[in-house]
């Protein structure tokens, strides 16, 4: 087992968080994940109250956490004492500034996760007093920003190191795999958070066509763009923008935005109809550039004892490729 | 030490490449790295046979490579012919299909670096039948894609370990301490190659307030822009960009590239003064994501030394954060 000061303070076996994402991190996921041994948390996303309590209810009794995007929270706060009201073991929040919230989440008890983009989010989460700092590399699947995880991720832990010692850092972004765990240790981070990686899982609230068309992807099959979000009316900050793979949709409207705002209508209609029937040419489909490192739809408690494993043996056994002269 | 394919190959004391960085990436400094137990690249660049020729003679008789940047090369392809008569140790070829001129290097007795942005680029590679893959995330500063590091190099080290097992992966990108270099390691590379650490260092041929720029920037700080190639005049395939320190000239041109079209001629003449007079307001400063590692300004030797040790301590030693349990 590997042991680091998120393992400790969260009494967990792998040093692994499940990503809060939104639809797709329900609690059966969830759930899953903290069974087995790693830290899951319910997508809140948007905040759909009715989702919510039954993705809480699914989790039963196990100790997950829930994460919110902020900026959304910010237009329904009476959600987060709903969330926090199922006694939550932490709350993450990401893409906002957390400071408003973070009075009524430390009086509440659950441990506050800040996920961030930039040097600067993370110094309003140290300001915000976040127990736990998530840094997001551009890699990841979904929304996020332009910095990568492997520059991010010491970066923020220097940032730490001189501000807030006491605060723990999981890396995001791009990992996926035994090396991925292993290499976001050596940049200094205390464990990780994925999303793509388990969004490919069985427990996953994922269409299965969409998993389909994950696992035909390598991982430049991707994209930074904001036409899933225009034609779904997310008024989302000008600096998030979401990674899905390319498909028919976005080789349409990527760079002609404009455009698609004049037929946004009929377009919002065309993509509602194939996220239900789940045809992955049209939607979104929201998996990072580990899309290339993932080849199965294993179980949640599976993923988490292989990643473990490869990472343990890199760390503290024999690796492949390297030696002491 | 640290013992890896790459140092077993090319004799080296440090797992670690110079980047041949075009006009920063002289002979004094690409000298100094190989001296110093490093693998130093001449920054071929563009092709200027005259300034060529005295890089070659500042790196002595000291084992050197030399890179190029293919799209170019191809334009005046006279330039190589030139390079391997130099009898260089190594010849890397950037952003282009790099096999109509694989023969030529193979013959000379140079062994092939071939810099890759993408999977069909490593493909591609592969097929030009390189001794050594540069996987380059975007973090890079200078020239580079859109792929990130963290996911690039484990998925480029799967197609080698499947098609390719003998060719060596060096990971390069984001890449400028200790930690870079051993998260490397675990992402399956058997070095990394290092440009902005390197540009910050006594011996590159940088203008010291270029460098100052970069010292007092985070990470933050770079984009990934168009703006200085369409000033330069610089005929870039499209899936290439430019990352740089944003500064005035970027604040007020990207995003409005076809305006800047417009008025190329008087911002070009403005450009080419501010490069003259180290005005790096105007000019684009071509530093990566990892300025937000970078502290100092050192000789090459001693950042050798330090990221070597650093790593090898984290690699082999206790490390801070993580332990067996």
């Amino acid at each position: 087992m590997i042991k680091t000061r998120f393992t400790e303070r969260f009494a967990l076996d792998h040093a692994i968080a499940l990503a809060p994402m939104a639809m797709a991190s329900g609690g059966r996921l969830a759930g899953a994940v903290s069974d087995a041994g790693g830290l899951g948390f319910i997508g809140g996303g948007y905040g759909d109250e009715a989702w919510l309590e039954t993705e809480f209810a699914a989790a039963g009794n196990r100790p997950v956490g829930c994460g919110f995007i902020t900026w959304s929270l910010a237009k329904q706060p009476d959600l987060l004492a709903m969330a926090l009201a199922r006694k939550p073991l932490a709350l993450m929040l990401s893409f906002g500034d957390p400071l408003p919230f973070a009075p009524a989440i430390h009086d509440a008890g659950a441990a506050l996760f800040c996920q961030i983009q930039t040097l600067d989010h993370g110094r309003e989460a140290i300001d915000a007093g976040a127990t736990v700092i998530v840094a997001q590399g551009t890699e990841a699947g979904g929304h996020g920003g332009d910095r990568a995880t492997v520059t991010l991720v010491p970066e923020v832990a220097d940032l730490l190191a001189a501000r807030a010692p006491e605060t723990l850092l999981l890396a995001a972004g791009g990992i996926a795999d035994g090396r991925g765990l292993a290499a976001a240790l050596m940049l200094g981070a205390d464990g990780v958070l994925m999303g793509s990686r388990f969004w490919a899982s069985e427990e996953a609230l994922v269409h299965d066509s969409f998993q389909q068309a994950a696992l035909a992807a390598d991982g430049d099959a991707t994209l930074r763009t904001r036409v899933p979000d225009i034609v779904r009316k997310l008024d989302w900050p000008a600096s998030f923008t979401v990674r899905s793979l390319r498909n028919e949709f976005t080789d349409r409207w990527h760079g002609r935005e404009d455009a698609l705002l004049e037929v946004a209508e009929q377009e919002a209609a065309r993509y509602s109809a194939a996220a239900k029937s789940g045809d992955p040419t049209i939607v979104g489909v929201l998996v990072g550039e580990a899309a290339g490192l993932i080849t199965d739809i294993p179980a949640a408690a599976d993923i988490l004892a292989r990643i473990s494993r490869d990472a343990e043996t890199l760390l503290f056994e024999k690796a492949p490729g390297f030696a002491r002269a």
